[in-house]
């Protein structure tokens, strides 16, 4: 019998109708057996400063909770000015002081984007930096990069591309695979 | 006459003993004659929600204005996670929107870093490549980064490292030049 | 009246077919007044080997003087491996030695790249950071990533597809008046 | 008992007197029991040409033979103008060809750098982009920037910095346990 898995899904965007946020809900819809996947709430997470890392915020002190007590995690990023967005490395900052007790060390995890032309691409480029330093586990393959996302999801934010669909749902399995292998 | 030189410094860090704030308060005491330079407070930007880029808050639409109104920026820009702190990139997110009217278009700008044991070189590629996207006309030569930062500065914030001190005032001087330039 | 201007052209690929190749003979179809494009050849510069940069093959030492005659570099370049060709890379290694004397310092430039899905998005962004080390002056907008190139040429290497000969012809004009700027 | 761990050793540089290339038989003499670490030679492989990719050259033919047959991959990576060196690019851009049996895939490697001021920081950021594409499965940890490293080797090649020394034991034994988990 598999253990449960229970996902972070963390989304860079705090639009109502972001895209990438949606495409952690389309995830939700479609999680293999003994899955579960809540997605973090990040609005409430003020402006890091270093000099409250060992006094943070609560918001701050339940993202990090919610990091540790994952089996895995699911960044959906939207990318902005070439790089990921500031409300999701402001997150990572706090989430990561300090650094001995850093919630990220060796956590399992798998990254997706909705985008224009090219998908996020550089956005993903830049978090697998970061992810780097951190120590996740990020999956390598398959990689997910929607391009032209505003044509494949419909009013209500329902992923309604079917190669897009297959994309998300062979990630979501292969994170869940990659949770076990490493738990 | 050479015409009066405004320059904006951005500093990536809240901390009150940032050494990448103190770095601009050093150049403020090493400008060339006809050169000002004012150090931007992004402690009461809010996280950017793509939702308000029309109807920003206050301290955005001051952030965005003292960057039209510069001649040139500098930023300081300290390393957290392999890249640029979330508080900086939050504040070019918010001023970078709406696109059409970003005041990074076409502004000169230069960018330093204090940091540890590689001195924010991996911070520096991620913001460069930012910078590409906005258009920003960033300095390329010198580069200034300062290893061991901790190290080169007093507990007044003041840099005593003499090569520091000296590559600092050239990067200013430098800036000054670009910008004089660029107008 | 306008000074000429001589661009040299630096295809990343040998392949007889290669598409950026092909781009480069297309750029030279639609120069503007007083302006010409050279293609230059790498096929016989060997893999670098730093013991001989004093002493560099006849094949390299005519690169480097191409370089240094020419007023302005196009760089075509394929994405290899979500990087730039090797073939190119060495290229570029022979040319940089010694530093002293390397000369795409302050060489007005421009970079395209046809390529697959995402256009060479990721070769681009290696490049720029090494033409930031070289200090190129790399031309910043418009940037040119042609997606699903294989599509957009015929069988002649012709470049067919309205929207991109007009993005190329764009570039080149752009890049003949940053030369302009910098002589 | 333990599987032998046989470990190919890639050296980026061609120069005789190779600081990473010295690196990598400093590595060969403080290996673990049951493994073995054979350096490949780089210097008969030609320029990259994708007409040949179906018909390599012998000594490409020869290199990815070694790829496949080894256990793990270690690279060892001089920066060249902020990136990997175009002679290492132009074997790895080979060895990758035609992608539906390139010998990276899912193939325990590490990679370590000597180098200057930052200790090839740029080059190997490079190359985990790289690495990603091929689906090397990279390790994370340790990383091994070697700064300053003209100081931290003898005249024979002998790394005599302590320091150096032991980070060098602990990534290679990092890379065996690496590779006998991927086994």
């Amino acid at each position: 019998m598999a253990a449960h898995i229970h996902i972070l899904g963390i989304s860079g965007s705090l639009r109502a109708g972001s895209l990438n946020t949606a495409l952690l809900r389309n995830a939700q819809a479609m999680l293999p057996q003994d899955t579960s996947l809540e997605i973090a709430d990040l609005s409430g997470i003020p402006l890091f400063n270093q000099d409250h890392e060992h006094d943070p915020p609560a918001a701050v002190h339940e993202f990090k909770a919610k990091i540790s007590g994952a089996d895995a995690l699911l960044f959906a990023v939207p990318e902005y000015n070439y790089s990921i967005p500031g409300v999701l490395k402001n997150a990572i900052d706090w989430a990561s002081r300090p650094v001995a007790t850093q919630p990220f060390n060796n956590k399992p995890a798998a990254i997706a984007g909705a985008g224009g032309r090219f998908g996020t691409v550089r956005a993903q480029l830049h978090f697998r930096q970061i992810a780097t330093y951190l120590n996740m586990q990020l999956l390598q393959k398959p990689e997910l990069m929607i391009p032209l996302a505003h044509q494949k999801f419909d009013a209500n934010g329902v992923l309604t591309d079917q190669e897009a669909r297959d994309q998300l749902r062979t990630l979501v399995d292969a994170l869940v695979a990659w949770a076990r292998r490493w738990r």
